[in-house]
């Protein structure tokens, strides 16, 4: 056990974010205490270790509160920065991993969210919105084998765990996202075979699940 | 002129976020073109720079855009490294800055834009809301001299140009932040003498009048 002076991580299994960092410990061949918490009933040690915004993942490393999930990542790599770089060294390279993550924060990750909490005319608007952003993504990609290039990194990182709601979209939503974005289906393929991946992401049946539950609590049909 | 193969800023006079790129850019000394956007009529540049976005502060730098403040100021330090450093060096206070800059963008900016844009109880709710968030600031501020201590960095230049509405808040609001947050009033004069800050930011009143404007257009009274 890591213990009080460990690497401990705070967190949800169903957590895209959290996601991340577990991969992002993966790459670096970290050791860690993995801690679930009740979202319902949060822990004293994660709201005193994010009394900001009292949200998982919270990474303890020596006792020491890190908060948000890619700046956790880019701390992850930058304190065991001995194995596999995650972030490019170049400086206007990294700023381009920076902003493609960011935009799946808040061109993926958001828009996901408004689909599946949307009905009718508007649920259908989102739908598209989602397509669109997801072939923007696609054209970022192109024909690398990852978003950085050659080596596996940030931007994949930041990306993968929303693949796994790919399934949902088409149960929910009829989204054949294979057909609309394959180049992105297929580097989440490739990806999804790496050993950090494949431990880390959840069965998409059981994400899809989760998303039933919590439609029904947000009132949605 | 710097040219196509110097350092050019798409901006605009009175964006917060273009601010913070030029403070950064003072900071570390860096000649650079500014260029003025007419963001009721992007130009080609702008759209072909930013074509996500389509969002100033854009950085040109040989050529090459980056875009979205903060990790525009992030570059800004990678690749003037020998000046003034930015952001600290130790992982985990490099994690505290990111986290405290993220908490500028999500919790001052966007509340207020709120009190800015409503009216009545809701805008006595956003003015609680923040008056409290400036108040989690102060606290992480502490009795220090600048956020990230004895050194002038990146939340400090994160904040800076937010400071600059303090003025507004008082004349639309009745808001006396400075009773509300001494500390933080007076580390942000402590700022205001530097030549960066002072050569960046714009005269509060300045501000105010483009805030009634822009109140005007959003049909707020």
């Amino acid at each position: 056990m890591a213990g009080e002076k460990g690497v401990r991580l705070l967190n949800s299994w169903f957590s895209p974010f959290g996601h991340r960092v577990r991969i992002a410990l993966a790459e670096k061949d970290v050791e860690y205490d993995h801690i679930e918490e009740n979202l319902s009933s949060k822990s004293e040690l994660l709201l005193k270790s994010n009394p900001i915004h009292k949200k998982i993942p919270v990474l303890l490393h020596d006792g020491k509160p890190i908060c948000e999930s890619l700046i956790i990542v880019q701390y992850i790599d930058e304190a065991w920065p001995e194995k596999k770089p995650i972030l490019p060294s170049d400086p206007y390279h990294r700023a381009q991993a920076l902003f493609w993550s960011d935009y799946v924060d808040k061109k993926i990750y958001e828009t996901s969210i408004k689909l599946l909490k949307l009905t009718g005319e508007a649920q259908e608007e989102a739908k598209k919105e989602l397509i669109e952003n997801l072939k923007t993504l696609e054209a970022e990609l192109g024909d690398k084998k990852y978003f950085g290039g050659e080596v596996f990194g940030f931007v994949d990182i930041a990306m993968l765990p929303f693949t796994n709601w790919f399934y949902s979209y088409e149960v929910f939503f009829g989204l054949k996202v294979d057909e609309e974005v394959p180049q992105l289906v297929a580097w989440a393929n490739r990806c999804k075979v790496r050993d950090s991946v494949a431990k880390t992401l959840p069965d998409p049946e059981k994400v899809y699940e989760f998303f039933v539950n919590l439609r029904k609590k947000w009132g949605v049909e």
